[in-house]
């Protein structure tokens, strides 16, 4: 049991923000002093509950995502790796400390339980969401953990769509962590300190940090901007929007047994999108406005109207064709050409150095999260990669993740909890 | 000029914040209305003066550094550049867009001046400081842009220091933006439009982003911790100490003719210096504290006292051992130990994915501002490459780059005139 708060820290050492006078620490902070009973901080989100939290949760300005690849083939051992993340997890977003003795608090002559680099920060609505991929059921045909037969049928293998350009040391793992706080320190904390907790057990396989959010998830946040300028996740799946989320987000409850462990649970489409920005800082503001169907300042459908109006498909335009392209980026995603589905979003923008071209390695980290991928996710993006003029000449998808996120932990259970009961 | 004010979109959209209802901006803008006149909004750093912004100005949040190689031989374009460089970054400074007519006020079927993606954005004290590296005036033996005799003899090509692991593609560049913002999308943009401005002339060579400062410039900013989980800076020389800066930081004025246009500049020296956090992690409080010299909790030298008081490196601790032992960290670094010399320091803590073997890619991207590296960096990195522990142990030198920081800029003025004046 975690006890140590970095709140606590905070309050003890009366210097809480920027602008306070750094001096004020001085002299109260000892290692002992560092153990001072738990607090609940006021920008935590609750870890425990029906769903997971980092889904609905109002989307936080930072990301950190890491997926893992599970190097234990021990069942029990990967039992008590979700445990223990479990109990780091609740403290971690809790404001806390990893471990019961935290960065200071242990034996002088023993590694600290936390990595110390969050002390003093506050959580910043810090949510840890946990997903499994395909290959933690099965790996070379051979299943794993004692799992044969829970794997969920719609954890499959995504396809290859066309243009993909998946690099494999972006692509898979067998657990995945998506982190986001308000405060990238403490996202990156969080990851860390959980690959510290598996040190032996899994390590990192990919690691991903996003510094923009391009998607709202409540109708309390604006609609923010992806690298092309344009705002980005409009017409999102809301929290507010319950009907849409149990039509669209949620796995129904009604499997069979097997794969009853996913009920209240989703799926999560992780993909990293380099965007050729060079290329699109050089095109025309019509030609961007077209290739999306949305005009750039405000994001109004080109239909006209304002940013939440609907699309008007069929207005005509100039020479017989209608004002939004057909190959436009809007149409294509619209439900109304997707059979109607849905899904929450929930990406990053990520600028992850330069190419070796003379070019920024940029884009966006795409993450949604949908109840079923093969109806909810592969049908849009086999439709964008072939026809959305945008995705073909812009877009270049250079990672992938695929991960059933297992419903929400009750307090003493632990994450995916049912999957392993028998 | 640029007239268009990021600042100017939000209050006309009338959303001006997290949490504002997205529903407010609709109708109000168009096109054309985005081109409001100029406002000067309050969380802006001036980017005109005696020196640049960027130094002593309290360290900002977030870091996007680049290092561009010219690819152009042309005095004249050179010049160009500089110039163009000069008015974009009074106006992103000011939290205004880049060109005269920014991201939607343009051409219909023009490229947009601006990219967009920190419409709304504040400018978060945006800070662009700029400066040469050694190549930017000669390459191959023979002097570039007219530029013979011009190269400060401080501007050495810096030695290799023992363990340094030095990438192609993360070292050197002709010219170097450090832009600094508490707002990542907003130094990630104005890179990113410095980059488009120069398309042709300048291409990116590397590119760094920071999510987490570990330098305190001000004393009314709390000291921040690296990715030790150790506090980082306690001693930096901070923007109220006018003595140390003049002595340490800003380049006198008296040198010969062809190096005075450095006068009142400073050298910026930027290591990429990977942590190995996994190692680090699995060693005790005792001798993580023993490395530093300091208490992990509070930043305290190990020979007692408050985080800002001196060290006392005479201390005698266990057998015959100082407290604060002859290889730690605090005492390497310690100015009576390198002739007296300080620097600023205004580093960042990275993560960048993983490494391919299981960890992440972690560590801190050190700057520093000193008025001459080779009394003020190159002894004390020698002496830390050979004798400090925890540099020999636990870092390793990624990448490097050393430039000339001219002075400030006035009205009417461009970044380095003086360099160019004949």
């Amino acid at each position: 049991m975690s006890t140590v708060s970095r709140r606590g820290l905070l309050s003890l050492a009366g210097a809480g923000g920027v602008g306070a006078a750094a001096g004020l620490a001085a002299g109260i902070l000892g290692r002992d002093a560092a153990a001072g009973p738990a607090e609940v901080p006021a920008d935590t989100v609750p870890f425990h509950g029906e769903r997971q939290s980092g889904i609905t949760t109002p989307a936080q300005d930072r990301l950190h995502m890491a997926a893992f690849d599970v190097i234990t083939e021990d069942r029990a051992e990967l039992i008590a790796l979700l445990k223990d993340w479990t109990e780091a997890a609740a403290a971690l977003t809790a404001g806390r400390e990893a471990g019961a003795t935290g960065a200071v608090g242990g034996p002088y002559d023993a590694p600290p339980e936390d990595t110390g680099e969050a002390m003093g920060l506050a959580a910043g609505r810090l949510t840890l969401t946990f997903g499994f991929g395909a290959s933690l059921f099965e790996k070379g045909g051979s299943a794993r953990f004692g799992l044969e037969g829970r794997r969920p049928a719609a954890l499959i293998d995504l396809p290859h769509f066309p243009g993909d350009q998946l690099q494999e040391q972006r692509t898979g793992g067998d657990l995945v962590v998506q982190a986001c706080s308000d405060d990238p320190q403490v996202a990156v904390h969080a990851v860390r300190n959980l690959a510290r907790i598996v040190f032996g057990k899994a390590q990192v396989r990919w690691s991903q940090l996003g510094f923009g959010r391009t998607a709202s998830t409540s109708r309390a946040q604006q609609t923010p901007r992806n690298l092309f300028g344009f705002k980005d996740g409009t017409s999102n799946v809301k929290s507010e929007d319950t009907g849409l989320l149990n039509d669209h987000v949620w796995v129904p409850a009604g499997a069979p047994a097997p794969e009853a462990w996913m009920d209240g649970g989703s799926y999560l489409v992780a993909r990293r999108i380099r965007m050729h920005i060079e290329i699109w800082d050089r095109t025309s503001l019509r030609e961007q406005e077209g290739l999306i169907g949305r005009t750039k300042s405000e994001g109004a459908p080109l239909s006209g109207g304002t940013e939440f109006s609907a699309p008007d498909f069929d207005a005509p335009g100039r020479a017989g064709e209608p004002l939004i392209a057909t190959s436009s980026h809007v149409r294509l995603a619209h439900p109304s050409h997707n059979n109607g589905v849905h899904m929450l979003r929930r990406g990053y923008n990520y600028t992850d150095g330069s190419d070796g071209l003379g070019h920024l390695d940029a884009g966006l980290f795409f993450i949604a999260f949908v109840k079923d991928p093969r109806t909810h996710y592969v049908p849009m993006q086999l439709a964008m990669a072939r026809k959305d003029t945008l995705a073909v000449e812009y877009l270049e998808h250079t990672g992938s993740g695929l991960f059933a996120v297992p419903p929400g932990v009750q307090q003493g259970g632990f994450v995916g909890e049912r999957l392993f009961a028998t």
